[in-house]
């Protein structure tokens, strides 16, 4: 977990900052979220003397210009722990909750998310695809949607997408048909809510997922901020599906971070009568999206994490996987039973290691699909990758 | 044109052999037909002789046993007259109508074709797509192959596919309203005219473009012909749409033979919930066959003869064509007037050679591009490959 000055920084640069904000971005990769807060608060010399280094016209130079007029719009700790108290939560990078994949966006990665719902962020999006496409979705797209997002919630893939209405709500419905774990990430805050329609389906799915977004509880989306949270959905999932699309439709920028990202993109047909249908033709036709028609196409093209029987390939040759880890995770992963399931408090205890240290292990674990969760706790995994 | 006692052979070993025969198509590779008719007759010494010397075991040999046992169903040179008196032609390999590219089927191009129609089926193959899919089509893929159909006939495409009720009858109703030329090439024989129900389509397709068979022109249809005419249409066009298939569909048969002969293979998506797309989805995800939605989408996949303005490539490069042209050809082109048109006959006397000649001259710069057939008679094309 990040020190306690580098999590309060990072909240406070949420406030000041967008969210992908690409010169916050590439500041971070030299800086610590401390150091870039000193910047701009620059309530002392250490602020300005810092900043007196940098070129004067230099692109960060301006962004902490800008940011400072907003340092009224870091909010109260007492308005924080509101937001906690009303079931918020932070992820941030180091957390054992935060989905390591989405360090794959470097510079472009979240500065932290504000998660809401019952699942662990993690483990849900290590096997998760992301179904995507249109809010004016036809009877069809919506269909298709729910079956397949169904389908794959029962082959336990948890299932990623937006808050919005058409494609991305009924992938949610699916999901949550199908007794899988899904994840919601909006454009706007958590507290806002937006769109309005939905809440009934975000409380569904805090029920039984997750709420994710990288914008203050409170913010109003934009529509600038629909297209940057789309990256969020691409990197938390193995593969993104469009189902129904236009052309020129958002699911498309969904379709492009993804191959950005060299993770799979893959679409589903559709009428050549439907104009909603015209985006994904078009992916396929023009930009090597792969054509899918159910669930089990979609696990062709995704590797699941751990899979060593079929679908796609193992991320880890099986036979060495176990001989890479370190000796605290090999000590966490032999207190974890084949049968029924052991809490983690009583792994930590018995691998002799703090109860953080065993949830990061355990994270870790499942991540490389050694370890799941079940009723009781946590088991091995039958087909995880050591065999 | 070939000389008269082949083509009788040719004739007479069509009404003996079954079409697609692989071993009369084999030895016809080192034999004429009229060598092979002479050792099925064997009404000679000569016949017997020269089976005499085949192993007595080979293919050949036992062939010609079965070949005899048929003699019986030449006809009459009366019955052959009556038929021509139908209006039935015979088009031969050598003939000026005859389609050249059926020679890239080698040992499998057919004896023979019978041709019905106004249409001259050289020139009505030389730019054409072949549109095939299911008997059993949805109001979906009729509507498609409709629309299809009389798109590429608007732009010049002539339309090949069978005869069958569903996606076949569509392809060919909507050529004949895009005022295009359109070939229907059945499975059993012109004078059979099977199926029954699509007679009405069958005289309209005579009457603006050709009805074709291989099979004698009262012969019934059977179930492996249907597979075995399906190479013809494959090999008439220059690429195969399928527009409407179920899983292991006589379509997906055609798509073969394309693939076979290295012609596109084009498929039109459709819903994921019809059972009557599954076999266009299987085309595009595992068989590498092109998506398409349109006309302008298939246009983009085959190369159309003297095409040099962006529709795929020409077939020759466009520097050179001309210079490979015969002696004789470039005297025939050079009477062929770029506006206006000319008739053949005129243009046989300009150029000093006999109406045979300018004919099957005609044919093959139509062929490579250079000439097309106008309301009166023949014109340079504009865009032809010599630039």
């Amino acid at each position: 977990m990040a020190p306690d000055g580098e999590r309060r920084a990072r909240v406070a640069l949420s406030f000041l900052t967008k969210p992908g904000d690409p010169v916050l971005g590439a500041a971070l990769q030299t800086r610590t979220a401390s150091e870039l807060l000193a910047l701009v608060t620059g309530a002392d010399a250490d602020g300005d003397a810092l900043l007196a280094g940098e070129a004067a016209d230099s692109a960060l130079c301006r962004a902490v210009q800008r940011w400072r007029d907003r340092l009224g719009e870091i909010p109260s700790t007492a308005r924080l722990a509101a937001w906690q108290d009303c079931g918020l939560r932070l992820v941030m990078p180091g957390d054992a909750e935060w989905p390591t994949q989405l360090d794959d966006l470097g510079e472009a990665r979240p500065l932290l998310l504000w998660a809401r719902g019952t699942a662990d962020l993690r483990l849900t999006c290590v096997n998760s695809v992301a179904i995507v496409g249109s809010r004016a979705a036809t009877g069809y797209g919506q269909h298709v949607a729910i079956e397949l997002a169904a389908a794959l919630a029962e082959k336990s893939v948890g299932i990623v997408s937006g808050g919005a209405y058409g494609i991305d709500a009924s992938a949610h419905r699916g999901a949550l048909a199908g007794g899988g774990d899904t994840v919601a990430v909006l454009a706007g805050g958590l507290a806002f809510g937006y769109p309005q329609g939905n809440r009934g389906l975000f409380e569904a799915v805090a029920g039984q997922g997750v709420l994710l977004s990288e914008c203050p509880p409170d913010a109003a989306p934009t529509r600038p901020g629909f297209l940057v949270r789309n990256r969020i959905i691409t990197a938390l999932s193995r593969g993104t599906v469009v189902v129904e699309a236009a052309l020129r439709s958002g699911a498309l920028n969904s379709a492009r971070h993804a191959r950005e990202l060299c993770r799979p993109v893959m679409a589903v047909p559709g009428p050549v009568t439907s104009e909603y249908s015209a985006g994904c033709h078009e992916l396929i036709r023009d930009y090597g999206a792969m054509l899918v028609t159910c669930a089990a196409d979609v696990l062709t093209h995704v590797a699941l994490a751990g899979d060593v029987d079929g679908h796609g390939g193992p991320r880890h040759g099986p036979a060495t996987a176990r001989d890479r880890l370190d000796p605290i995770a090999v000590a966490v992963l032999e207190e974890v039973p084949v049968r029924g399931g052991r809490g983690p408090a009583s792994i930590a205890v018995r691998a002799g290691v703090d109860l953080d240290t065993a949830l990061r292990c355990l994270g870790d674990l499942a991540a490389d699909g050694f370890v799941e969760r079940c009723d009781t706790g946590w088991r091995s995994r039958k087909l995880g990758p050591s065999g």
